[in-house]
């Protein structure tokens, strides 16, 4: 029944948490394993049943783990790689970062390109996080891409595929660039987009309740990302800049031709348009219903 | 014990629609007599419980009225206002438009300054539109903004605040001119960006299966208002469009900062910036809770 022996999950904020208590909760693992910078957060697990033991001293526990998913800060990503070929450089290694291709590139070098590393980016994130944000069945009926390398072996890729179905989730896969480019488009351009409607607020004046007054549902639910956690997204931004610049640039063409609409002022354009968009928008819905 | 003897609503949509529904619920009148261009609606709602009498002839049911709600389409509502004029010239005159300065000048201009109009625009839309959308206490707890001009009688004044009052909805009171440039900061920006976030999805392919599979639940709630009524959205973009383009360029030189600290990869410093927004996202839900 158990695919693993010993799972190890580094890092238990939404995701990490959440996977802890989805493999528990689904018998993936006769043990799961886990490792945190803070105590406090290790003991609410155990103490939560979503672990069964866990390290501080990450080197101590990596022995004895099958599979080990990071699902840290991507800045501290690179200290548990060199840390894994040290105590364990054959281990089977997930991850759940939200960029790919610098993390797969830097889990190769450090691991070397014989290691047993495959990336994964499941689409589960919220404006949630840490481990008091720890939910059931967050995986399922997501896609989750894994972002196999030209170094990438077979059965790895297999296992990690499996490993994620057996959580609900739904594989997809896509080289480590084409997820940065896609998921720049689809996830970190609306933050940067929603953090620059945040910041007109505060330039319109925060103590303005007439202002307040005028803020609707709309406006709550389209900048609801802008709740997310800075530290996470301005790495993300980093990790990612150069997509995400491409995409503000494309982006800004696009509001300059609605731009251009409003000024020409030609309401049947402008309807046709909107029409179509809303089109688009709701195919997107119907992708979803599909899974 | 009622307010009103006999309420009109023009339009039956999903403000016009849950007016009457509201108006019925609460006792607030005698009789709800509805107007609609469309017999499909009108029998709807009579069959539905929501209005006791209809009429697709405007001017005959007008004559009976204390007072009228147009809910209608903006395009459409000079006829409205020609119709009372001729047929009502005192009748008490509000409205649910999302734009209001255009509309107390037109209602002023047909009606006469002399005449008992009073514009209103309740913060209760949502990207559902149509008499099947209607629901119970949408107003509960929403902002109604009611815009006063230098000709509205202070009686009426008192009259329309507490019709909305007693929908349960919290009248806030501002000029047509401060109404249409918050708004098109809170609410008239945020659907013109996300109309451009949803082309730039066409733009990356439709049919694109591996795009469809990055795009997760923060781009769904981000774009959920690009499924608005296009029609709608074009008649209030045209309406209110000297305020959404000041708007647009004010986000553009949000944008392009954004654009700029990704560039100048300074991680601190765009965490700081997320940091801050993040807390002001934060405030406006405390705001609402206030409540």
């Amino acid at each position: 029944m158990f695919k693993f022996r010993n799972i190890g999950i580094a890092g238990l904020g939404l995701i990490g948490g959440s996977l802890a208590l989805e493999v528990k909760r689904r018998g993936i693992a006769c043990r799961v394993t886990g490792f945190s910078r803070r105590r406090s957060t290790l003991e609410k697990a155990k103490t939560g049943g979503i672990i069964d033991q866990y390290y501080l001293n990450f080197e101590k526990g990596l022995g004895d783990l099958d599979l080990l998913v990071i699902a840290t800060p991507i800045r501290v990503m690179n200290d548990y790689f060199a840390k894994v070929r040290r105590n364990n450089p054959s281990l089977l290694v997930t991850d759940a970062a939200s960029v790919k291709d610098g993390v797969v590139r830097d889990a190769e070098a450090i691991l070397g390109k014989n290691s047993n590393f495959v990336g994964s980016h499941p689409m589960a994130g919220s404006e949630k996080s840490g481990i008091d944000a720890v939910r059931e069945n967050l995986f399922e009926g997501r896609f989750v891409v894994i972002t196999p390398s030209r170094h990438t072996k077979k059965g790895n890729l297999a296992k990690i595929r499996d490993f994620w179905r057996s959580l609900g989730a739904i594989p997809v896969m896509m080289s480590p660039q084409e997820h940065d480019r896609l998921i720049a488009l689809t996830s970190h351009l609306p933050h940067a987009v929603v953090f620059s409607l945040v910041s007109l607020i505060e330039k319109a004046g925060r103590n303005n309740e007439r202002l307040f007054s005028c803020v609707g549902s709309g406006f709550l639910d389209t900048t609801r990302i802008g709740k997310s956690n800075p530290e996470l997204w301005a790495e993300i931004f980093m990790a990612n800049r150069k997509n995400l610049i491409h995409w503000i640039t494309e982006f800004e063409k696009k509001l300059s031709v609605m731009k251009r609409m409003l000024k020409e002022g030609n309401y049947e354009q402008l309807a046709g348009r909107l029409d179509a968009l809303k089109k688009i928008r709701e195919e997107l819905d119907g992708k979803r219903k599909d899974i």
